[in-house]
């Protein structure tokens, strides 16, 4: 049972792998094959690049950023370095999503197409927006050493909450976007888009993958067994995995330590009940650090 | 900092039938005062009943249906009656949804406009299919009193979660929606679309605030401290509440009871500490309810 709750898990990961490649590629193939390919000089091929780079951006990059804390990897050790993953990667999708802005504000500028005036357009900039936010005061409050646990705890659940929150908003966005572009592209046609030619099936496709994609990200996020274990509560697959990427994992068991099973922490770690045992003592030390490293594995 | 907490659920309310009550307001505004008016008999004016519907009914009675079981109120006592509650707002919500599905394929076969071709279409009949499914599944597992235990905690995640992701759903396709419906309306016009005329700029606002409306319906769903309380875990808005409505609500303590603040499950309850007390055991009686009428206190 504890297997099989650890195997969906890592197979939920791998058809997020396969569906978030295929978005980025069914954008592409589309962008290339029905509307003339890429270019960066102001044209409609600038502009080509808009759907890829948000689509990458602010569903596929973000999204897997989002799960870092999923992987049971994170859950024991120092919590610093994934901390600084979860930034750097939330950090390439904006610099993604802010290269597809450019894109779309540099065509619309060079033939003298107004901004921001779709709802599309609106809820988009929000997203892109909330998320600068969000990467600011994420940095700011959990990254730097600086706030107090009282602070960060207050604020986890909102930084949760407005992750999920912006990707529904990200999703939304790109489904407008498909569905304008579309419109935009197949009209005064011998195939308009209500006749359904072969781009518009095609790219409603791609629309409901990025949905899909988006969906799965939710459901591995909000998922309760998937959480990173709080002390003194325990879920089905946390056990098994615990004792295998602490003491299994290093091939030793700390002094006192009943057995693999029992041990709790990894090399730094103890031998109680997983399930009694806080959390182990954070080893990371850096100037500034060290006072935060305790609370820094919950927070 | 308990009177607070439970202040600010109450604010949430508030704040969401507001905004809940614009969203229908604002959509029967722009198709009364733009879009000509409401009619029943395959024309334009036929068409414009459903954005009122889909709204009315996959966005705002959809989303205050998924929060019956966040009122404190439906926490103590039986909770057949909520369960029957939250089943037909839903099925009001999805007969609103069905009338609007009809107003539109009316509209289309009347026009001989193609139906179901767009990214909207596809993504909107996805939500009203899962939507069917869901509630169905709902009724069979959690109203009807066949399934098992396992049965219903196994799916309980599982039907909380496409909750979810169905407004998430249908939120995308009201968007997309109000997008296309503006593309369509403000073509060959003297003020078009990307010249924002007061009508785009009330219809993006109405989109805005589904997107809002929608984000505080999932907020108040996902808040952990807004939920149920299980067995052995209370928040700190909790035990107040549940003072308030069981012990001192009935204006007497049951036998051996230290206090009102520390009775528990009202009438047929007990006085321990809540935090260690399981859930009261329900006493509504029906035939073939009896034997579930524990367990459905929490399933």
């Amino acid at each position: 049972m504890i297997r099989m709750a650890s195997g969906w898990f890592y197979l939920s990961c791998l058809l997020l792998g396969s569906l978030g490649s295929m978005c980025i590629l069914f954008t592409i193939y589309w962008m290339q094959y029905w509307r003339g390919g890429f270019a960066w000089n102001g044209s409609i091929y600038m502009f080509n690049w808009h759907p890829v780079l948000m689509v990458a951006g602010m569903v596929v990059f973000y999204g897997g950023a989002s799960l870092v804390y999923r992987l049971p990897q994170s859950w024991v050790g120092p919590r610093l370095p994934w901390k600084l993953l979860h930034a750097a990667l939330h950090l390439i999708a904006f610099i993604l999503t802010v290269v597809g802005l450019v894109a779309v504000f540099t065509f619309h500028n060079h033939g003298r197409i107004a901004n921001l005036y779709s709802l599309h357009s609106w809820l988009g900039i929000t997203a892109v927006f909330l998320f600068a936010c969000q990467w600011c005061l994420g940095f700011a409050v959990f990254l730097l050493p600086w706030a107090s646990m009282w602070l960060r705890s207050l604020l986890k659940p909102i930084h949760v909450f407005f992750g999920a929150a912006i990707l529904s908003l990200s999703i939304a966005s790109v489904i407008s976007g498909i569905n304008e572009k579309l419109f935009f592209s197949l009209k005064n046609t011998t195939r308009p888009y209500n006749s359904l030619p072969s781009e518009a099936v095609f790219a409603n496709s791609t629309g409901m993958l990025v949905v899909a994609f988006g969906l799965l990200v939710l459901y591995i996020l909000l998922a309760s067994s998937w959480k990173r274990p709080e002390p003194g509560i325990l879920t089905d697959r946390q056990p098994l995995l615990h004792a295998r990427l602490t003491c299994a994992g290093l091939g030793h068991c700390p002094d006192g330590c009943q057995d693999a099973a029992h041990c709790w922490g990894g090399e730094h770690g103890s031998c109680d009940d997983p399930g009694q045992h806080p959390l182990p003592y954070e080893t990371w030390r850096w100037k500034g650090w060290s006072e935060h490293a305790r609370w820094d594995s919950r927070l």
